[in-house]
Formats: C-alpha cells, structure tokens, sequence
C-alpha cells in the first residue's frame, strides 16, 4: 500500500511535469502558426490583418479547441471542504491528512456563481496563466524595446505635445471612461442588472484609467513599413510609449485610493494623497531607471567590451534588474525600465563594442518579438479559457462608447491648444489619424487580469478583452485605407526632414552650438549637461555627423578620461560618401 | 468590513508580485556578480576557479544571507489544520472559508521531522522553485546548446569509443553507484541509521544513475581555452553530452521499474520492462528531435531567409517544441532536443540566411551563458534555502566513495576494450584526465530536485548537491595543474590534426569520395544518405572546402531541386587566402 501510493505520486508528478510541457507546446505551436503567417502576409504585402491580430485569431480558435474538445476531469469537480478552524485564507496552508501533512498555495477565490461551472477542467485552469507572468517577464522587454528604440531627436522636437497627449490626455480620457461608466452602472443599478453597492464610482475611474493605455503597436508596424510621416509617427508613438506608464500608476494611485467614509462621496485628503502617489511614484520609477542605465553606463570603465558576450549579458541583467528594483521598492517597474531603455540609449548605446551593439538589439528585438506574440496569443485564448467571464451587454456597450468619446476629448481639444503654441501645426487629418489610432492592447489587458478576484473587476476583464479584440482587428486593420482616406502622404525618409538641424544638432555635442528645433530645450539641456560632465558620454567609441563642406572641426576632449576609457585602436576613418569622421577614443 | 477586507486582498496581492520581483532580482544580481568575476578573471587569466564554481560560491553566500538574515513570518508559523472528509491529498482543494470559497494548489509534502522547524520562512519557500521550471526552461538551451556546437567531424572520428564510455560506462557507472550504495545502506540499517523499509536496491539504482551524468563543463572551459589535445577535448565532450541522455533516460526507467512483489528480489520481467523502456525511450526521442530538426529545415522552401528575425524565431520555437514534445508524448525531452540540435547543426544551419546564422548562434551561445549560470548561482542557494536536507554522514561518505570507483570502473577497463581496437591508442594520460574530470553538475542536480518528496530521496538530494560542489570547485580547480602533470600537450588548432581528411571529407559530399578517417563509417552512411537525397542537404548556401591547388572539380547537382530552392543571388566567390569556393544556389 505504502509503495503503492509512493509510485502514484511519482506518477503524478510525471502528469505534472508533461502538462506543464503541454501548455508551452499549445503557446509554441501558436507562435509557430503566427510566424508563418507573418511570413505570409509579408510576402504578400498583405496588410489588413496585422500579425498582433492574426496571433489573437489563432489563440481564439485554440482557446474554442481546448474548451470544447478536452474533458472536464472528475476529481476536481467543485466539491468543498470546510474547515472550522480557518478565519481567512492564508498564503500557504497545512494540511494534516490521514497523518501526512501536505502544503498548499494560495491560488485564488472563488466567486459563488461559478463554483459548478466548468470548474473542473484542469487544462482550462493550467491555461489561464498567473499574471505576474505578464508583469514580471512578459512587458519589460517589450517596454525597454519602445524605449530603446525610440528615435530621441524626433521625440525631443514634439516632447511638449508628447507629454501634454500622455498625462494630460490620459488624465481626461481616464476621468471621461469613468464619468460615461458611472452613468452606465447608475442606469443598470436602476433596471435591476446590478447592486448598488458592487460598483462605486472609484471603481469606474479604476476601469478609465486602465482603459486609458492605448498600445497602437499594429498601427505604428504599417506606418513603418509604409513610411508615413515622421512627425505623426513619432507623436503617435511617444503618445503610447509614455501614456502605458501614465496609466499604469494611475490605474496603481486609484486602486490604493481609499476614502474613509461614504465610498462614493469625494474625500479631498485621500484625493491629494493618490495625487501624491501619483507624482512620487512616477518620479521615483524615473529615477530608479535612469539610475540603472547609468550603472549599466559606468561599465565601459571596465573594459568590459572585449568580452561582448559578458558585454550583452549584463546589459540586459541591469536593465531587467531596473524593472524589478522598482517593483520590489513599491515602483512602477514599466515606467522605470522604460526610462531605463530611453537612457541607455542615450549613454550605454554608443558605448558598447559594436559587436555587442548588435547583439542587444537584436536580443531586444526577439525578446520583444516573442513577448508581444506570446501576449497577444494568450489574449485569444483568455476568451474561452478564463472561467470567470462576466458578459454584460449593457456594461460592454457603454464601454465601447466610452472609449471612443474619451479618446475623442483627448485628441481634439488638445490638438486645438497645442496649435495655439506649436509652429509646425497639427493638421486635421494628424488629429484624425490620432483618433483612429486608439488601440488598446497588451497593458489595458494586462491591468485587468492583474486583479479579477470580485465580479466588477470581472466584468471589467471582459470587456476590456473585448474592447481589445476590436480595435485591434478593425481599427488595426482599417490603416491602410484610411491613412489613404485622409490622404497622409506616405514613403517619407525619416532623417530627410531633419537632416540639416540634425547636422547642426550632433556637432554641437561637442561644438557647444546650440539648435535650433522648436521646443527641444529640454534635449539642449540635455546635451549641455552631457557637455559638462562629458565622461559621461564620451567613451570607447563615439560616432559624430559633420555637415558635408565642414573644413574646420574643434573638439574639446576630456584628456584624462580619454585615456583612461581607451578601449579597441584610435582609428580615425573618412567614409567619403557620408562624410562621417569616426572616433574610437 | 466588505470594503476592507478587498482592499487588504489587493495590498496582498500586489505585496504578492513583489515578492516575485525580489527573487528574480536576487538571481539577476547574483548573475551579474557572477558577469563581473569571470571579466575579473579572464582578465587575469585566473583559471583556478570557473565561473559557474564562481555563481555558486555567491549562491551560497546569498543562501546563507537569505536563511539566516530574514525573518520567519509569524502568521505561517506551521499551524497544521485537519480535514476530517478528505482522505487523499487532492491536486486541487477546494475551501470554503467563512462563506468564501479559496483555492489553493497542491506543493508539496512535508515530512513530520521538519513541520516545526523553518518552515515559517517565506523567503526562503518563494527561493525554492519548481523543478519543471528546470527542466521546461532552463536545461533545454544548455543541452541543445551543446548538441549545436558539436564538431561533427571530430566527433565522429570519435564516434565508437564515445558510444561505449557514453552507454556501457553509464551503465557500468550506475550498476557500480547501486551496489556500493546499497552495500553502505545495509550497513546503516545494521547500525540502527536507518529503517529497513526505507532504502531498496532500486533506490540505489536510482541514486546511482543520477550520479552517472557527468557535467565536465568547468573542465571543457578550460580545455577550450588552452586548446588541449582535440581529440581528448572531443572524448570529454561527446561523453559528457550524450551520458547526459542516458543518464536521464536510465533514472526514469529505474523510477518506474515496479517489481510486483518482493521489491528487493529481482524481478526478470520488470527488468526487461525497464530495459525494454529504456531503449523505447532513447529511440523516440532520438526519432523526435530529429524530425523536428527536418521539419525545421524544410523551411527552407519557404524562403523565410528574406526575414531573420522570423527564421530565428521559427528556429528558436521548433527546437524547444523538439523538446517539449517529447515531454509531451512521454519521452525524454533532453535528448529530442540534444539530436535536433545535432541534426539542426548538420541540416539547417547552412540553409540559414548567414544573419540568421549569427543571430542564433549568438541568442543560443547567450541562453546557454545564463541558464548554466542560474542552475549553478542556485545550487548555492539550495543548500541553505532548501529545507528538507538531510545530512547523512555514513550515507555522503559512501556516495564519494562509490562515485570514484564507479568512474574508475568506467574509464580504465573501457579504455582498455577499445584501445585493443582503436588504430590511434587512447593514452594513459588521457585515460586519467578522463578519470579526473567526471564532475558532477547540473543534470545530477536536475534529476536529484525532481523528486524530494520521501525522506530517501532527500537524503539523495544532499549527497548529490554536496559532490556537485566537491567535484566542480576541486576536480574544476584542479584541471590546469593535472594538465601540466600529465603533459598532455596544449595549443592544439583543432583544424591542424584534420585538415587533410577534411577536405578530402568535405568534396566527397558531391564527389562521392569515401573518406579513410576510422570508425567514421556512420558518418559515411549519414553522408552517402545526404547524396542521394540532395534536396535534404543542399538548399540555399552550402560552403565547401577544396584541397589546395584543386584544378578540376565535378559537381553533382540536383537541378530540379536547385531552381526550386533559389534563394539569393548565383555568387561564386573564391577568397585567395583559404581557396574556399563558396556556392549560393
């Protein structure tokens, strides 16, 4: 009998470690299938269903199979057990059955309505991964690949409009979503569909501000492809990269936001406390990341890139590690990598052998890469494989409504006071095109699954997926005709625009001129400080653009640190087509 | 009490997600310690300590940190609750808990001699991770990693005599481990150590064949520095990868070797069973992970070398669903995923854009880098982390003792057997570097965490991680001087010794030469195999090698398949330097 039971647990275990084998073979193989769909849809320069969506398509169908085609187990079946003893549910609980103690993990609760549901399915519950996953592994690298990648000069000459966009935009579309939902919820509280007390008006402004993250990934890869021009993109982009970590603190600041008393009256302190939270931890996530990078940038002291291996390894050590100290601190890791990525760009990047160059890049290229398939993947299969859905015709329409007038009293009316500052305007059809691209994407679904332990946050999950699956699809899909309709020119060279301030921008790193690019005083002071504390910057190799004719060039070199950071031969090369003078110090 | 009792669920719950934040950051740091000492060291040329005896060295360190600086939580201080209905652990339980239903999940369980003791530690529960996680993530990339890298050609020269260390010594080396073993364990029952009914035969066995897989790594960093003699390099290497698989395939088939009745008699049918499995078991896998590895290179009809990152990732994916697979169907992922990156070596990686091919010998070469470096920084850890060691100083000591004998078992009298066959001798110097570096290392570690559910396999677990440490900081430590005592000639170029029948090798692929390097005739069939079906072997690029001063050269072309397969440009280029024709189809 003892041996028996012994080999049954052997085998059990042996179960265990093949579905756990089983799960990541469903996700490989979808992201096998979505590979060769991208390839497809590349060859054919197809370009109504971006490969995001086709991910979502598979992972769905997937979800359908692994719903209807795998038997409920039996052993699991809901039954409950009672124990008198326990008050509330620890994290781990000891168990003394029939004189051996077992160990059990806290997992999750368990609403009423669904205790008999499709409980018992054991592949369901094994599909529905812990979303700590996501927050720890999944994002950062998609996050730090934004930041990394972001093309700084243009940024910097639309900074003021990138952030008025991302705090003051998602500010307003937060507190719309939560104003529209809180109508919603009144009226459905009136006609019976809900109790008063399940969903207070903190909880609506939780759903705006989660709603609020807009992740126009499918949009941006046919605007890259298809060259539209740069000013718009680069709007759009730094919009959704900086607007992700607005909302994530914000959505952090609400949920912490408790008023003493009457949950749904206004409590001035604990308002100005979430606004404080706000503040600090956004600028303490800042810090954290910038803080890291320029750990990660002291590294060139070393010489540690004869080693580009060692070189990429703690690159991407720090930079992750930039994530989780803020997270551990009580931070936003997302913001914290995400300044992280920004800044080493700026110092590490050019520091790095290149070998090591392309080694991140194209690590955080794959990473990034497989990250946002693998979410999007699992956004289709959450559909069918989530067993606490709570579908509300009523909530999801108002949803959808929501969505789309938040976003509209973001875009237009601060498009409007930006045009009374900015030189270049914000035509019509950029403002268009703006509102068109609010996609919501892996942070809004991320945010809601974090927390789906009550039946609003449920229903919440619901139709933020849904909200998901359609703006990706139609939206998503719907780019390419309509940056026809609106007649954005596209096939734009990127650096054409900006070549001749770009020229006089990169020499005057080291030439102390100073630009002339409306609105890109921050990135002056930027360089003037880099200027001062030049061993900062300046490194084992740095590239400079000369403006073609230049005859004369003065370079102010830091001696002592220059030989103190010398790392492969001082080779000087004139490539005579470009006229770029290459310095590795 | 409603509102707050939420709001304490989510403060809960987020602390939760920190918590995860702090163990992977408490590995990145410990990683880039790890980065930082092997600079340190390469730099000074300090070989006395290999990196991975560096990883776990702050393990360790980190280990003691952990268990002894932190604070056990009060509110899971081992209180053991009763159920009076359930009479079996379930994998999930259901509770309901003062009207609230909770799910918790099955971990573990615990032994009575330890409720009372550590427990209460959270830290150090959340430090010690589930064994899958090995398996599934960590030991895949290492294992194909090596598979990858193999030199073929040398290998196969090789090939019968890394056959018999790799099965025969596996099995002599396990036969050997179970009966010392089992000799110790007899006498500690007869000394009153140990209960009777604790330790059979099989457990022995069982030890016996995780301690057969030998883990050289620390030795083979060396070898490859100093470019030690080829073909003993190749000897250590090839016995190292593929006693790994059996090692692995042998533990499971002993696992699940059940006599019926008497468990210390033997059992004929059973054995032949396990037998019977063990090959079962090593064939399939082989057949998987090779026929992913030409699945993979069938992608080459799809011309997806337009676009590396998705050729990389559609390589990444099929290789870890090799393995995954095999999981999956039962079989032994390890050695799917060790032949399909043999095969993928062999097959795909010439058809490989040659973007790609950098690209995933970098991304392998990296995950390679950080898995070998995690599994070590937390074998460091486990010893004060995990909580049910049992140090069993009779049972440690008989361990070092039967591990010893038992190499000594497998190299010299092999050694001998194929010396009576081999044309070039293996010489005594080598046979004792072959002696001296059967480190023990990750796979043993793997296999013994697997299962540590009975007081047994525990006492196993410690014994396994304390010769891990012995072997690799001693036997690892030791490798340069041994080297120099044995004069075994170092500075080798390992293409020097081949270079003639490489060439002769190489042009026989289309030239259908036979080659006159011994025991080489697998390679011949796998070659003469490749020449009759073209199609399989030859694809987008190929290089070959010609001999010096080579006027005339026919070539065999399927030119059906060529046209099919046309991929870049027809670019014939001969470098001067090397006379290598390189042909793109």
């Amino acid at each position: 009998m003892e041996k028996l039971k012994k080999y049954a647990s052997v085998k059990d275990e042996d179960q265990f470690y093949h579905q756990g084998a089983v799960e990541l073979l469903v996700f490989n193989f979808l992201l096998i299938l979505t590979i060769l769909t991208i390839w497809l849809f590349k060859k054919h320069r197809f370009r109504f269903l971006h490969e995001t969506g086709g991910a979502m398509v598979y992972g769905l169908v997937m979800g359908l199979l692994i719903r209807y085609a795998t038997k409920a187990s039996n052993v699991e079946n809901g039954t409950v057990y009672e124990c008198e003893k326990l008050e509330s549910g620890p994290s781990t609980l000891l168990l003394n059955i029939t004189n051996q103690v077992y160990e059990y993990q806290y997992k999750r609760e368990i609403s009423h309505h669904n205790i008999n549901g499709h409980q018992g399915n054991a592949m369901l519950q094994k599909m529905t991964f812990d979303p700590s996953i996501f927050f720890n592994i999944l994002l950062p690298p998609i996050i730090f690949h934004a930041g990394y990648s972001l093309k700084k000069r243009h940024f910097f000459r639309n900074l003021g409009s990138i952030l008025t966009y991302a705090f003051l935009g998602t500010a307003i579309s937060c507190i719309v979503i939560g104003l529209i939902m809180y109508g919603f919820v009144k009226a459905m509280v009136h006609i019976g569909q809900l109790k008063a007390w399940e969903f207070h008006f903190t909880d609506c402004l939780f759903f705006g501000s989660l709603m609020s993250a807009t992740d126009p990934v499918t949009v941006l890869a046919i605007f890259h492809e298809l060259h539209v021009d740069t000013d718009l993109y680069t709007l759009l982009f730094g919009e959704s990269v900086l607007n992700d970590a607005v909302a994530i603190v914000l959505t952090y600041s609400i949920s912490i936001y408790s008023p003493k008393e009457n949950p749904n009256a206004f409590d001035a302190a604990a308002f100005f406390q979430s606004v404080g939270n706000f503040l600090g931890i956004f600028a303490g996530s800042f810090a954290m990341g910038s803080s890291y990078a320029v750990v990660t940038h002291l590294t060139k002291f070393t010489k540690l890139c004869e080693f580009p291996m060692l070189e990429t390894g703690l690159f991407f050590l720090l930079s992750w590690s930039a994530f989780l100290s803020a997270e551990a601190a009580g931070l936003t890791g997302i913001v914290a990598v995400l300044f992280c990525g920004v800044t080493q760009a700026h110092y590490t990047y050019n520091n790095l052998s290149s070998d090591s160059r392309m080694r991140t890049k194209e690590l955080f290229e794959f990473m990034n890469f497989l990250a946002e398939n693998v979410i999007f993947c699992y956004m289709g299969l959450a559909l069918f494989t989530f067993q606490n859905h709570i579908f509300n015709p009523l909530f999801i329409f108002g949803a959808f409504v929501a969505v789309f007038i938040a976003r509209a009293c973001n875009i237009y009316p601060l498009s409007f006071l930006l045009n009374l500052a900015r030189k270049q305007k914000i035509p019509r059809n950029f403002q268009h095109m703006m509102m068109f691209s609010g996609l919501r994407g892996a942070i809004a679904f991320a945010l809601a699954i974090r927390d789906t332990g009550s039946q609003p946050k449920q229903m919440m999950f619901t139709t933020a997926l849904l909200i998901v699956f359609f703006t990706v699809w139609v939206f998503g899909g719907g780019t390419t005709p309509m940056l026809t309709w609106l007649q954005i020119r596209v096939g734009v060279d990127p650096d054409e625009d900006l070549k001749g301030q770009a020229a006089s921008q990169s020499a005057s790193k080291l030439d102390k001129n100073t630009t002339k690019a409306e609105s890109a005083w921050l990135f002056r002071v930027w360089y003037a400080f880099d200027h001062r504390y030049p061993f900062l910057f300046l490194s084992c190799c740095a590239s400079i653009h000369i403006p073609t004719k230049t005859k004369h060039l003065q370079l102010h070199l830091p001696k002592a640190k220059v030989e103190h950071t010398l790392c492969d031969n001082h080779v000087v090369t004139t490539a005579s087509g470009k006229e770029i003078l290459k310095l590795q110090f």
